[in-house]
């Protein structure tokens, strides 16, 4: 605390009952050391106003917020919008320098600041809930695919005549595109449907296609974490071993994976028997901001700075900022409470679709590896009128987001010049149409599901589906 | 104007003075209105009342903010901190789709039409202020140097054998940087030193690399046009006629150059008589929004599609957002404004600029084809004691950001595996040292420029340099 | 919903994946409407989406937000600073008119439906948590003490020779001041003390004062439902039935007794059988807004405008501002899970003082109509050589507030000409010394007493005071 | 500056190009300690970051912003909305205490300091732009009428027997309902009608009502300085001077005259020759901020300080907040700038009616000591089928507010027992009808009153009138 400052309301006031204040006061600045000190997510969430407290003061610190400066520079971080101004706490600056993403700015000090500690919290976190052996990770402002692109960029680098990525197939758009969009072949290794209908990684396929293309024209291999059901997370601990073994670089899509124990498990356990270059995974899909950014991790600092310097430019600190303001609002505790919750609306939501498959003779699949997404079969379609894919948009028409049917058609998606029979099932071959649904963080299980499932479904499903008139009887209700 | 709420107004205030404020909110309808039907930038800027009725409205679009909505997905647009929803308007779906950035996302219906509408006005401001021949263009959320990376990404893919980035150097790091993240070859083509010392394309040269290496194995000429004094921009017609007939890619950096005339008049003519494939600018230098965004803009709409197709995920809408609400907040006639200011700003900082070279015998150079940054000549140092380069950083000390010292010593800068001779002034052989300032858009030249160059450096200039007491009179006043 | 942007947006966007988000926003609008059609604070609670949504829309309907406005009068809502306006939602011109604090103004539409609404959305939230038999009441943008003056002056213009304030004893300094500050003559009543050692009206020494001069010469009696203990809420029954008979206007200070099904009852009985002219309440104690309103209820509508219309001059609009977005925030659902929590806080916070009371043979004194504020006796003081006054600002410097040290000392204050025997206490004559500790709406009991009592008060009390050390026990921990 | 904050920064970046940074960071701390230290309100405006510093450190002084507080009062200032706490800075407390609203509260020393700021800064900005002999002054939460009703109950106290409110007819409904609500008598003054059909005091009128009365029985005179035209602020001199002589209280109603120097210099001059107990502005008309608060000024700060103990209770910190804020935005140099702008728009508004006066052989009537606002007569309507009446509805129909048009009819109005005739027009016999127009703070006259008077206004007296098709050509244009 600042004594001027004490010794002015002071004499101003003419009391010294204020005290309390100025202990309060010294209170949140010690907060602000500790953070600055130890660089790790608090305990315990903070109040707004220490997040802004702190915000605020970075702000303060960026040269476009100095009482006096003039800027002679093609970029000193001017705002034409006053609320463009205000939303952004009047930081401006981003991050990085266009040499490194993770960069000091002389110029703007606070984000800087800002960059530093948000990369610091977040390792923090990530070897809390799970991946203890991490060593670096960084956000980049930019979401999973184009993160994804940029780590296969670097590896380009050291890696200059390899072309071959080799991707045990996810059906996300994305994950399939970044390997074109970085100019690399993709080398498609189809999934294993196991005896209790969910998939798992083809592992010798996978060793088959290293011998014949030769180690040392594949990039890398591309496994996958969090995924939709029936499809498990990749068998990570053999593909990190043969990777070792080989030589092979392996980059792991963790998308949404930090809220799943299991996932981050995979990725402890495996870096420790074998070879993970670096995981990247989504800053919306795991901490409840918007879209826009992206963790890239790894067990390697040295190779993690080079993914950092091979971001050409500058970059958004949005993200950072949201991140920051994200972990100090939950702190760790708070996190945590959350993935617990996770857990707890991932067992129930599965309860609750067992209920509604077994008035069916339907099926939820069990997924070893996967504890997020959940598939029920739609087998109570076959001999019905109506279409598995018009479900999809009944539920939509009822709110329900984020339900997806895959129909089992044998239809053919191309990306690229790349065709995918059966697109959105993870494999050529799956047998039924199948309905997933997710209990990501912060679901509201015990409304949203039990309303849905109860209120909606369960009448479509047990009521109408056998007279055909489901659709008539999810009209409007109103 | 909904009825029922203004019979029920009416009804509660038993009144009917309310005419004019129905009529004002009609009004404002018809904005939106006009806005969507158009798809313009509005001649006179929005009051902050009507941006945020329109934002406001974007977001309730979104399915994250329907009064009923259950997600079971595992990206629903949830927010963990009030502070974070709250800056972000509660939009959280981010932009596009994982095939394309310009793709409509059903659960985000608001933040798509805020996605149509942000690039839409860009087109407009795009083609008023001096490029009326451009097609297409779209923001994207990443910045300038990234930006390239994805334009040269989407090259490759229909020139998969091209290996060679024609570049004729421009001392900014990220804008060598992108060719390497790309994975090219970079062939750097050193500028000509013109008579009056300012910097010029060798137009040669390239011709000559073209011929050598074979128009089939380049992958485009990366020229620029906004660029740091002496360096003229390049000479984009000529290039631009090159590529037409030797059917060579271009690709622009136009970085900063939308505030200025020259360059988008350079861009207008040369697309009318050669080829220009994209030209790639920075939305904040340009539009006063922070760091984070750069704007795809081609002739050829299609090419522009692909290119957004190339971006693999969905990205941040912040960018988009911020540049709508400063369109909205400007409108076309504010913006030019703003760029007529510009326009006296450099005449009026070259002006000054020019009356301390005469003080010291040294020169500002003119710059034929560079009307934004101006470059002196620091002759005055070269019998003094103090180092050019000490320059920079007592600037800073005095709140003086932006102005760039270039010493010319001989040493060379590695990036990557490349070296450069007197990295910072754009050519291997330049014979002075020389500071650039920079008459960028809202500088407050009247405000910034005669406090600057009167208060300290003329005073710095003048009285001390003589005497060698530089550093000493520029010491802290207080 | 309006039908030209719907149509806008679908050919915008070319699809029509859009009514999902129509048909929430015409949700939203039909809870305005709604809103506006009943007047009634909504069942569950409105998201912040919903109130601001509204709150901007009222904004819009003032003449300062109009898009053409032409102010040439010396009042219009002008704002100097934008963060002013901001903080106001650009609502400028209050509520009210020089006549009437109620009545509507022209200029200003929607800042006169937002006074309407919230004084009709208060009606409501009155009628619903106990006094049934409101009949109107509105908000005043003042402090309860000057709303009494306010009524005081009121009656003043009925009885315009009444001179004499019967009051029974409350030592709230404000609640004694207002009929100094009204010009008038405060007959003081003291209270009876109870076997159980509360305090009690003294009805008969009320009686013979009015016998004792004359009950046209009275302005009203005045008395008080919520106070600290061991004051028991006035005897109002009695006190209406004797105002009835004897036609001596009868004013209640309700001050935070909205938050008390006891306090409620006492008004609602009583309005039933006797007099109550107007009834009279913190906004900020019960509600949970910033100081500075208060609200004016009433059994006949007549005499409630009638206040209203003596309010002189135009009132700032933050305080029912602030209401309506409270109200619509918590809903009659959320206020009234708020009331029983506190109820139970109640309950703990009395069973947790009766625990520390046995240690030390002191007592927890019993109310039977004041179920807000609890009194226990400090006997253990007695013989030691801590002073019982110490025992409040030890309390304060551990950060807890609003528990309250009586001391039965003898002394007097001063308040005007009034002198006042053992101010604090209610009466003359009091035997012990006691601490009083409110369980107030939304106190975080389980917490903050929990907390307070276990961890320091109980510490202290139990350990430290037979040592005679409690001043040294309870420095600072740390 | 911090040192230990300093030092960890540093640490953390592993730079020392933080000077900037810290440097900037002092100089705002250096601000708000000479802000403590002097508590004038400063030469230049703060940028907003500077002010918000200031805010949300004060709101962090209060308890309920204490890291830990456990409240076990009824008032702790809780929020139960977030949108109110936010809007509010989270200061919930009010300023004063039951006491004396400029009291000091312990439980909320920043509001407090708020409090002791907003009146310090004010008192610098009334002595500095034209009462330099005030000694005291305070901001009340209620608008102008109630805080002159303060000041008349707070005479009451010394003046027990006095009955009678001498007062210059202004036609302003709160100004005479104060009286009324006081519970006082006024003595109605009406005014004298000037050669050049100005309004004058009726200085004989009261020298006799004195004499009649007998000056122990007048409470007080109350005078007013700015008025709607053509009546002239009050004689005040001459006023003061007799209320000196016969120890009467003089009261002024300066509503709106902090703007017009006229009526500051005349309070300092009349306060020098003689007595002037207080004068009560308004904040929302002389400062720009929301309707809700005045301030009492005086030039004894002991009788000052009596009314602020008159008033009964806690009071809203909402008015102190926004001057503040708006005071540190203006700075004194940015205030007297629109003072400037005032006068200047001023003439330019008279210049214009006067042209517009011309052509219809109107007058704008010529005001000595009333420099904001002008009338102008409507004989041009008298042998019109149009009612000069209905051209106030006309105008605001277009968007021109506070234009007041009033019409001699001869009727008459009543408050309370009173009867007015022609209210509105200040006298019971003035001739013509007349509309008047007011140049307050910030009204935009280069652009309203041009947009106003020529486009509008001058196109309606000047074509439509003479051939009676007004309401016809008033039609909406669009």
């Amino acid at each position: 605390m600042d004594e001027t400052f004490k010794s002015l309301v002071n004499a101003l006031l003419k009391t010294s009952v204020t005290d309390q204040s100025f202990e309060s006061m010294t209170t949140r600045e010690k907060q602000i050391h500790q953070l600055l000190r130890h660089r790790k997510c608090p305990l315990d969430g903070w109040d707004e106003s220490a997040i802004e407290l702190l915000v605020n003061r970075l702000a303060l610190m960026d040269s476009n917020n100095f009482v006096h400066n003039y800027g002679l520079g093609e970029r000193e971080a001017r705002f034409a919008s006053p609320l463009v101004a205000r939303r952004h706490y009047r930081l401006g600056h981003g991050i990085g320098r266009s040499g490194d993403i993770c960069e000091l700015q002389p110029k703007a000090i606070g984000s800087s600041l800002l960059n530093v500690l948000t990369n610091s919290l977040l390792l923090d976190v990530i070897q809390s809930v799970g991946v203890a052996n991490t060593r670096a990770c960084f956000v980049v402002p930019m979401a999973t695919g184009m993160s994804l692109v940029l780590c296969l960029l670097t590896i380009r680098q050291s890696r200059p005549n390899a072309k071959f990525v080799i991707w045990p197939r996810i059906d996300q758009k994305s994950c399939f595109k970044c390997i074109l969009t970085a100019g690399f072949t993709p080398v498609i290794i189809d999934n294993k449907i196991l005896d209790n209908n969910s998939l798992e990684t083809d592992v010798e396929a996978i060793e088959e296609k290293i011998k014949e293309l030769g180690n040392e024209n594949i990039v890398c291999i591309l496994s996958t974490t969090s995924c939709f059901a029936p499809r498990n997370a990749d068998n990570l601990e053999i593909i990190s071993k043969l990777c070792l073994q080989q030589s092979i670089p392996h980059l792991v899509n963790n998308a949404y994976g930090i809220q799943s124990s299991k996932c981050m498990h995979l990725l402890e356990t495996s870096s420790r028997v074998g070879r993970i270059d670096a995981f990247v995974q989504s800053t919306d899909k795991n901490f409840m901001v918007p879209v826009g950014g992206s963790i890239i991790a790894g067990f390697d600092t040295h190779f993690i700075n080079e993914i950092s310097s091979t971001y050409a430019g500058r970059g958004s600190s949005t993200p950072s900022l949201d991140l920051l303001i994200t972990l100090l609002h939950l702190g760790i505790n708070g996190y945590k409470t959350l993935l617990k919750e996770r857990k707890d609306n991932y067992n129930y939501l599965k309860e609750q679709m067992k209920i509604i498959a077994n008035k069916f003779n339907a099926n939820v699949i069990e997924n070893k590896s996967n504890q997020i997404s959940i598939a029920m079969t739609l087998n109570m379609f076959s001999n019905s009128s109506i279409k598995e894919t018009e479900l999809g948009s009944m539920l939509f028409k009822r709110s329900i987001s984020g339900a997806r049917v895959v129909a089992i058609d044998g239809k053919t998606k191309t990306i690229g010049k790349y065709e995918f029979k059966n697109w959105g099932s993870h494999t050529n071959s799956y047998n039924d149409s199948y309905i997933t649904a997710a209990a990501a963080i912060e679901t509201q299980v015990k409304k949203d599901v039990s309303d849905v499932y109860n209120i909606y479904t369960t009448q479509a499903f047990y009521v109408q589906i056998p007279t055909d008139a489901l659709s008539k009887s999810l009209a409007p209700i109103d």
